[in-house]
């Protein structure tokens, strides 16, 4: 089956248009962009391309784009996944020349400028790949098993049962070594999410769920934060760092760092710290370590001759494109862009909306004729927060921490949350669970319901 | 493994202590009452016995009670799944005499007064039976795999995915015939549920999807609901069966009544009506028809020589209680009480509520060692919605419909909300729902993305 273009809603698609990538001279027939990806950087690229005179094709798996930064809040029970994944098609139902395709893309042709489907085939002029990262176990594919990270809806409510099951065996279990086993929470990785989730989990151990158990008090919870360079958020200014430990220690979580997990078995963490070895048992382990470049950079690689770097992400030219096809860009957490400082540019949202939006100014220079200056990224600053009034946050000069910004946090997620017709639902939901402290999404899902 | 009792968090049970079901003179030790089964019944039961001198145990599978009128919503699209269920641990948090099991509930020995758990034994001196009701196929459990019922959130959530899917599946399709069929939506059943699920799904088809697709115009959905009686809502009176009639129609649903499934098999439903049969083609098929008591029937029955009605469910005595075992009460959807009225008690959740309330009277009423008169059913009237802004009521002398009986129904259903610190945010999304139209949880979970 071939997928037809949007303008005829037949199969009329047998023969492949080969258009003109860079500079289209298409005539009657529209530039095709073809998207991979309805995460932020392919999503900011269809929304620019919104009445411009090209001819959309957004590809994703899923049928909804995910707001990843509070992708945690669903794992710890504060959020449903309702709240921060919005469809696809609701948020660009009114661009006419975009069309949502649920679909898995297999494979490339660069030389036929096709993009084979698991439903058929797609022709492009112009090809957007944005299918970001996934979960990087060092490796060790099989530790993934013992410790989840967290990158999708699924891995979001496999923890939260993950999590909320090892209270409920911790309530039937009669031993008490055992029991305190189950209360052992251990979290692989300092940065952004495992901050994140730690202070979420301390929080969720030590205020949500008082009384909620006859036998043992959820606040003997423990929750050990494992990383390996010598600071958590080793992205951010050291002082904020520093603030950051301080905060989580204060929520109750314990932290270590330049210490290095050298392996990981079922309810088993072996570490290593300065030169010595060290078992730690803990009944549930989450991964916010490493990740690395979804399917595409292989493929990209393969077909195309792309570069990749060591996490496989894409090697990327001054406009995104990569070398040999201009036709081709690649954009957010797949892209690796080593144009602007001393290192690749970071895998966040904020990265991938900007090159989003690069690239639909790219296709629609092009289209004129014209050239466009090279990507430059303008960093608007990081966040990161712990536990329910505590953040760090990095604007350059502006650093603050404490209530402040976590308002702050909470205020631009909210704003960022595209699509979402219910954000002010969203933000009261939060407001609620913050003066609240409840959890209302504390749901343990079917699959095991307990696996003591 | 002995579950030990809410007193001692040690495993010190190992003697079963067998306490006196009617008249408690234990002494020193609480009369012990083990619940099984957090729905309306035996929530409202525990809560009824909060801070009464007993010991009491709450059952169940789930870690959550789940708000069943307003399933249909998370069906289709409307409400997260943590919207309607609320974990039973936090609503009975305050209650120091009651304790929450997650555990499966597998055999009765009533001469020993135990309760059999997946993770050990567990005494009673009164046990209350509250397990509810699953789906029935009238003898053909193999049409379960093609036409799914709705009770539990995974049910839902089931739904949910194959009618959205039905909508991937029909852009995807170029055959016009084909994408045909995606579109044909039957469901089977004209009770409440059935009615609702078809006014939301009309909902969904001609106003939330709407521009969402390229291919078709979602509002040319068909949703066919099929009755075997003469009429919708069979157990309202007969005007405003017709007024829901009308108000399905208006909102693009064929109803066909007097028309009984006789096959199911995949895509396709044969029907017989007046003597004539006839198949007719439907990629989603979904059940609202028939409901049999859960295991627990088939267990007092050949534990206890309980008696059983057609649909398996417990005959229970005047006082809710099963002949013999005066010790042990059924309540809700399992109980057949036939003490009032010309038919039994429907399985609604008023009936499960006042019984649950009623079985804490007794078992109080008997721990003074007085009598309790027998159980008396007050309804308060019964709601059935249709779409956004119609609805049936009838409360006895006072019937209504159309916008106000809406508004009557969700005013109640937010205040039923048992344990929902979020009520308000219900109540809330509803509004914003309703006044946009939107039904933002419209996410197609992993299992088969799509299955063209």
């Amino acid at each position: 089956m071939h997928v037809p273009s949007v303008q005829n809603g037949d199969d009329g698609m047998a023969t492949i248009r080969t258009g003109n990538g860079s500079g289209s001279k298409s005539g009657e027939a529209p530039h095709r962009v073809l998207i991979l990806g309805g995460g932020f950087g392919g999503l900011y690229a269809a929304k620019a391309l919104a009445r411009s005179p090209v001819e959309v094709t957004l590809v994703d798996k899923r049928n909804f784009h995910l707001f990843q930064p509070l992708l945690y809040q669903v794992a710890t029970g504060g959020l449903s996944p309702g709240d921060i994944a919005s469809p696809l098609r609701g948020i660009v139902k009114k661009a006419k020349n975009i069309r949502v395709l649920l679909a898995d893309a297999l494979d490339l042709k660069p030389d036929e400028r096709t993009v084979v489907l698991d439903c058929g085939e797609i022709p492009y002029d112009t090809l957007i790949v944005a299918t970001g990262v996934s979960h990087h176990y060092f490796g060790h594919p099989e530790w993934e098993q013992s410790a989840p990270g967290l990158k999708t809806i699924e891995d979001a409510l496999e923890i939260r049962r993950r999590v909320l099951n090892a209270f409920e065996c911790a309530e039937r279990e009669p031993d008490d070594d055992k029991r305190r086993d189950w209360l052992n929470f251990l979290i692989v990785g300092g940065g952004p999410t495992g901050v994140e989730l730690a202070g979420a989990l301390a929080e969720l151990a030590h205020s949500t769920l008082r009384h909620n158990f006859r036998r043992f008090d959820p606040s003997d919870a423990k929750i050990l934060l494992i990383e390996g360079t010598d600071r958590v958020l080793p992205t951010y200014p050291s002082h904020l760092s520093r603030k950051a430990r301080r905060y989580l220690e204060r929520l109750g979580v314990t932290v270590r760092t330049a210490t290095m997990v050298t392996e990981i078995a079922e309810k088993t963490v072996t570490v290593e710290s300065d030169g010595a070895r060290e078992t730690i048992r803990a009944a549930t382990l989450l991964w916010a370590a490493g990740v690395r470049a979804s399917d595409w950079g292989g493929i990209l690689s393969r077909t195309a001759g792309t570069q990749l770097d060591d996490a496989s992400r894409v090697i990327v030219e001054p406009d995104l494109s990569v070398r040999g096809h201009a036709e081709i860009l690649v954009i957010g957490d797949l892209a690796h862009f080593a144009h602007q400082g001393p290192t690749a540019l970071p895998g966040v949202a904020q990265v991938a909306m900007q090159q989003g939006a690069y690239a639909a100014n790219l296709i629609r220079s092009r289209l004129r004729g014209r050239t466009l200056a090279r990507f430059a990224y303008r960093a608007k600053g990081n966040l990161a927060v712990i536990g329910r009034n505590a953040a760090v946050a990095d604007f350059g000069r502006l650093r603050f921490s404490g209530f402040i910004a976590w308002f702050v946090w909470a205020f631009v997620h909210v704003c960022f949350l595209i699509g979402f017709s219910n954000k002010v639902l969203v933000l009261v939901q939060w407001a609620w669970n913050y003066f609240t402290r409840n959890r209302g999404a504390r749901l343990i899902g079917r699959k095991g319901t307990y696996e003591g």
